[in-house]
């Protein structure tokens, strides 16, 4: 089968890959779509260790598994776990100690005709969802972790930092809490979709300083870290969504003065996200920059590397 | 009056300053003892800018105030606030915008014949707590902050890096939550107080890596934060207890992926902390090192600095 390999930080579209046998208790799925993420980029550039094929947001439809799947369009959770160690016995799944990553850690991804995937980690997409638009289910997940780790209420002002694919999706998704939102970015025309949803954005001139009870960095870079940092009041949260080239030097004795709440936050809930696809309560046609066939793979990253990109899909079959 | 007064990182004995005149809604408060904390020698190395008196853990004597109060034993809340901002009309004086603090922001400190403070800020001392027990007051309620911030239970590891005069406090008030409780230092015979209080100590070697549920940091080195950070498990809180000299270089990407909760943490409840020292449910005996009079108070400051030495007292009346 084809598939984008990726070793020593060089992406090869091979066409002599295996179909892969789907073990006990997973599925084998065609994939129909992927998503090239952030993530994928920098494991491109080397900043975690991996050889494979890349990928992780995909739709497919299932080819070999439970009678009740085959046949049917699915996205997939992206961790595999071991159901035994003591973070699955704690209901902790996504932190697994032995857990394989789709795409990411020790296991093949969705740049490719065929994945596996534990049965447990599919899900059905609804019927009224396009494919191109269930692609986005992992990110959406990943936003609405947020409303996992933290309540949010009508009466809480909060920031997202980053217009950027991520922070798109984060603040379409707090937007749904009624909360008092602002989100900053640094592209005219990517705040546009937010403000056509009626959300309140700006520049990082319009955050006020000590002013917010929740900020979420959705950059990745130091700059926007400094923007979500100062726009805390006193005791706020600041969730750190992204992850960062490197260290980040920090000014931890002011988070102890003004006792300042981080929180790293990472994979959701899926059956959530389809939810709210469903409900068409989140809109990630604008998201959508262009799409590549498989064969094209090396030209559609290099357009998701280019600034300003926002999604690029692969269409695989 | 006698007062030790920072300036341009030097300390001075003075015997000039008046005494001050207690602002309405304020007492005047003749000091008796007073503890030399790390702040001071932070405050002394510059860290952030101060002139005046320094010391902010104290147990006095009210000299001109209300009825009730005058002639009793108090401590002192340390930060004077306006009760107008957005903080203190939202319940967070600690948090005051425009705050005055007690040896350490724009207010004169205990290490003199008298201090003033708001009235709303002093605690009598209950009569079975001697004075020289009562100046921890302060650096419990700060240990107890702790608990304020994070529910503990029974089941919870937790893990206390830093054997010093935080240290100690800490790991003493979280022994009395029953949680699983190990506290780690470089110093055995530091080490040696806490397990004569029946609790589990060790170096930084007995820490396994993502065994715990909660890590609190006291050290102030880059040092203690690794451990802290190593200890904890996936979701596990990260409770940061000191300051720290310039910036802290994190791997935020580590914090992202393991969804780990950073807390900052201050100033806490004071009448809970008396009530722990009313019932002796906190010995703070073996950490005194040494009790010098205010008139030796630069000699008592240069043993404060020498590296192992736990609380240095000055006696003031
Ligand atoms: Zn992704
Ligand atoms: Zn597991
Ligand atoms: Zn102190
Ligand atoms: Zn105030």
């Amino acid at each position: 089968m084809k598939g984008l390999w990726l070793e020593n930080k060089q992406l090869q579209l091979r066409t002599d890959i295996p179909i892969p046998e789907a073990p006990p208790g997973e599925a084998l799925v065609r994939v129909r779509t992927a998503g090239i993420c952030n993530t994928d980029l920098e494991l491109l550039r080397g900043y975690y260790p991996y050889t494979g094929i890349l990928g992780h947001e995909f739709v497919g439809v299932v080819a070999q598994g439970p009678e009740n799947l085959v046949n049917k369009r699915v996205v997939g959770e992206i961790n595999a776990v071991c159901g035994k160690c003591r973070f699955c016995r704690s209901g902790q799944p996504t932190h697994c100690e032995n857990r394989t990553v789709l795409g990411i850690v020790n296991r093949n991804g969705a740049f490719a005709d065929y994945l596996c995937l534990p049965i447990e980690n599919l899900h059905p997409v609804p019927d009224n969802v396009p494919t191109e638009v269930a692609t986005f289910t992992e990110p959406i997940a990943a936003a609405l972790e947020i409303q996992q780790q933290i309540p949010l209420s009508v009466n809480q002002r909060v920031l997202v930092v980053g217009d950027g694919k991520l922070g798109q999706l984060v603040a379409q998704t707090l937007a749904l809490t009624g909360c008092d939102l602002l989100a900053v970015g640094r592209h005219r025309d990517k705040l546009a979709n937010l403000e056509a949803r009626g959300i309140k954005t700006g520049f990082a001139e319009a955050v006020t300083d000590r002013a917010f009870d929740v900020s979420i960095e959705c950059t990745g870079n130091p700059e926007g870290f400094a923007i979500a940092r100062r726009a805390l009041r006193p005791r706020g949260t600041l969730i750190l969504k992204s992850t960062y080239a490197g260290n980040l030097s920090l000014d931890v004795s002011s988070l102890v003065v003004d006792e300042i709440t981080l929180i790293g936050s990472r994979c959701g809930p899926f059956p959530a996200a389809l939810d709210l696809l469903a409900a068409e309560k989140v809109d990630v046609q604008p998201l959508i920059h262009a799409t590549y066939p498989l064969s094209d793979a090396l030209a559609a990253f290099e357009q998701a590397q280019r600034k300003g990109v926002m999604k690029v899909l692969l269409e695989i079959s």
